[in-house]
């Protein structure tokens, strides 16, 4: 039901089997308007390379993956990287950048410690995102990821970030991460005019990995549409990015069957 | 720092190695005071026989495991089931049976039509409850389980619960559900006077199994003793159970170990 003139393809899809430079030919060829790049397949490929590769290829990147990583190390050495990624975006020509926080800090079991530490680092980065005219489109994490990934659990605690720190900041929905939460509908109003990015895959029943078991839309229990009808009712009009980590499934398919497939699974199943 | 006075073992910890029987004497042995039991194992046992070594041990059965499991079947059978379940826990002379409501039916992906399904039996089951003196304790499990196990994933969504349906109706507190929620501290307090058990084991970094790859108290990134003092705070002064589904690990061992390391962690980290 979505329309694939909003198709974006998360490079993170096709990761085990092609280089940035494939990712833009690939969807070039399948008539795929958008990409999310991972900064590590934009690094391998360069940066003035993949702006170029994208230009010629009348393909425009969407949302950068990613920053943030607040509480993982260093401050400094993490406040470094971050503007680098944001100098990126803007290079790139990308709307926003994906931000999730990290985890517990190594040691630490003091979630709201955690969760000052990257507010506050998150704080001080903004106002270099808007100097670069970039947002940072903060993604709230399944709680399964709560220890090791993103202490930002739903929608509400981001759009509560959101309201503190104003322009410069945003949030990405992804399917995955919010559909079991019980304040959704009213979460995904509240974010209107606020929504950065919209990122779909299904939930898969059993879920055998916490991060790597991710589904094809359609293939789990995720009702997508009323999702979207939602994203799109919150005024959302942006590219929609197909994000599949799948360690066991789709990373060891052909990466022309996970652009097919997943160009079907989007019209008739987002 | 938790009293031992407190320990209560579910017998899901032990499950692999030791009957109730064994669940019964080793306690006592150990001086545990209460149980947990599960109804697959009193029912090996024979409910009478279960009754009376109880008894003969001097050990007191909290919270049985379990009831609900609404969205999973014919509705008639799920509400014989859940009858016997009751009749059970107040033959056990138990405080509460834990109640999960399932999540998905087979086939959907509608999850609020799942939890309204659930609401339902739950209101229909909660006059029986009453009448036998048994307490349903309404348990939010993590949201990973959401699509499998439970469709109440959160401390709030549970207490509207208990605000519809008053008498009958508690909440089941475990550490390993809700460390992750942002509403945590105020979610515990507003279960204040409603809170019919409380379980720990520990979030373990990584976790490889959505279920069953529980930590014992301590190896994990759980604040116990932070969410005791809350959920004390909140005028809770029953059984603390140890909960740990481990295939891996607890499971494995020499349940004598289990025992002596439980108490231990108890202790030192609940």
């Amino acid at each position: 039901m979505a329309d694939l003139a909003r198709l974006s393809m998360n490079t993170v899809t096709l990761r085990e089997r092609w280089t940035l430079a494939q990712c833009i030919e690939g969807c070039a060829r399948h008539g795929i308007p958008f990409i999310d790049p991972w900064r590590d397949k934009v690094a391998e490929l360069g940066l003035n390379n993949a702006i170029r590769r994208f230009r010629d290829a009348g393909i425009r990147p969407s949302g950068v993956c990613r920053a943030g990583l607040f509480t993982t190390g260093d401050p400094i050495a993490i406040r470094d990287e971050n503007r680098r990624a944001i100098d990126e975006t803007a290079a790139l020509g990308a709307d926003c950048i994906v931000t999730v926080p990290g985890g517990l800090p190594a040691g630490s079991k003091d979630i709201n410690a955690a969760r000052a530490l990257a507010a506050d680092a998150l704080a001080e980065l903004v106002p270099y995102a808007r100097a670069a005219g970039v947002t940072l489109a903060l993604e709230p994490l399944h709680p399964m990821t709560a220890g090791d990934r993103s202490i930002w659990s739903t929608i509400d605690q981001v759009l509560d970030l959101c309201d503190d720190l104003g322009e410069g900041t945003g949030i990405a929905l992804d399917v995955y991460h919010i559909w079991w939460d019980p304040n959704l509908a009213a979460g995904i109003a509240r974010a209107a005019g606020r929504i950065a990015g919209y990122h779909v895959c299904d939930w898969k029943i059993p879920t055998i990995d916490t991060v790597f078991d991710r589904g094809m839309m359609g293939d789990g229990v995720i009702d997508i549409p009323a999702i979207t009808a939602m994203v799109d009712a919150a005024g959302y009009t942006g590219p929609i990015a197909v994000e599949i980590f799948s360690a066991h499934d789709w990373w060891k398919r052909d990466p022309e069957d996970v652009l097919r497939v997943a160009k079907e699974r989007f019209t008739a199943g987002v």
